[in-house]
């Protein structure tokens, strides 16, 4: 390998471990009790571990080594534009624009056949532009909503979030595909038994 | 999708989330500085990324869906048996029996076609017996290395690392394929200029 190609690889990466620090508003308990914010890292790592589960189950074929590569680059962006919340609807407001900025940043720092392959990863998940993407949309979306029931809705709580505030963000989601639809009512369900999310 | 195999996934996805409690020994750079410990969670997916960037360089033909799905997986043990640092030859000597254990634990939750296949990808990785199993195992351990490189070493001199005791990890990783030969010479030339890791 061309040593400037290696050496704008190890940049990449070094820029990405900055996703590490981009906290969500979604809660991880901790072992001993009491929980912290997620951060986008980790969040990335456990939507493929939904993809795994459920890339056979949904009636579209999905491609699953394009299904993962989207998913880990779906938030990379975050780490110049910050984790944007979907109950905020200022910072929602301006998300696009940042997030554009952020990608001609961190994926422009690459060499160009690997930053337009990975740009197009992240802009065809943002448009919704594949059975892929639609898919990674889901376990998105989902991975959030889980990751509240997990922490008791700690988070909604904290930002005074309504059932009816999430139809806006959950609706698309199983919109998805029945089984999207299925495990997002269940987890709906807890939700309500645990009084974690109020009507 | 049967209500029993549905409650299945949602429980192993509830299990799952503790991967992002188990802490390796290797660092994060915090923002407004200071580090903190990386967990496996977050390093999985940063190993994800790796293998985005690696997988068309490398001479073997890489199946990305497959290299994607067994480095998901890759440390799900843990969440049992915990993370065992390589420089602990204590841990290291009861590792593979505490992870086939956990792996019990951790995959038999799942719908048996699910857990087969997922136990398998790790047994897979876990023995080398494939060429994604051997990219992804070049790929994780170039970036528990990276992480000590961009960290400045903290987690070497915690431990007495020195530049000698890396080698029984980091040669098999360089003997994958030159690339990654090529790329860890890198990052042991960084580790050096920067004092990180005594001779």
């Amino acid at each position: 390998m061309d040593p400037a190609r290696a050496e704008a690889l190890l940049g990449f990466l070094a820029l990405a471990d900055r996703l590490k620090t981009v906290e969500r508003r979604g809660r991880v308990v901790l072992p001993g009790g009491g929980t912290r914010r997620e951060n986008s890292a980790e969040h990335s790592w456990h939507l493929a571990l939904l993809a795994l589960l459920l890339h056979r189950e949904v009636a579209a074929e999905i491609d699953l080594g394009r299904a993962l590569a989207m998913i880990a680059v779906h938030d990379l962006v975050e780490i110049e534009a910050g984790d944007t919340y979907a109950y905020d609807p200022a910072a929602c407001a301006t998300q696009a624009e940042r997030e554009r900025a952020a990608a001609d940043l961190v994926f422009g720092g690459l060499p160009p056949d690997l930053g337009a392959w990975l740009r197009g990863l992240w802009e065809e998940f943002e448009a919704g532009a594949s059975a892929e993407a639609r898919f990674a949309l889901g376990c998105d979306r989902m991975q959030g909503f889980l990751q509240n029931v997990l922490s008791g809705g700690l988070a909604w709580q904290e930002h005074g979030v309504r059932r009816a505030d999430t139809a806006g963000r959950m609706d698309p989601a199983k919109a998805v595909d029945p089984v999207f639809a299925q495990l997002i009512d269940r987890l709906y369900a807890r939700a309500r038994a645990g009084g974690m999310l109020p009507e």
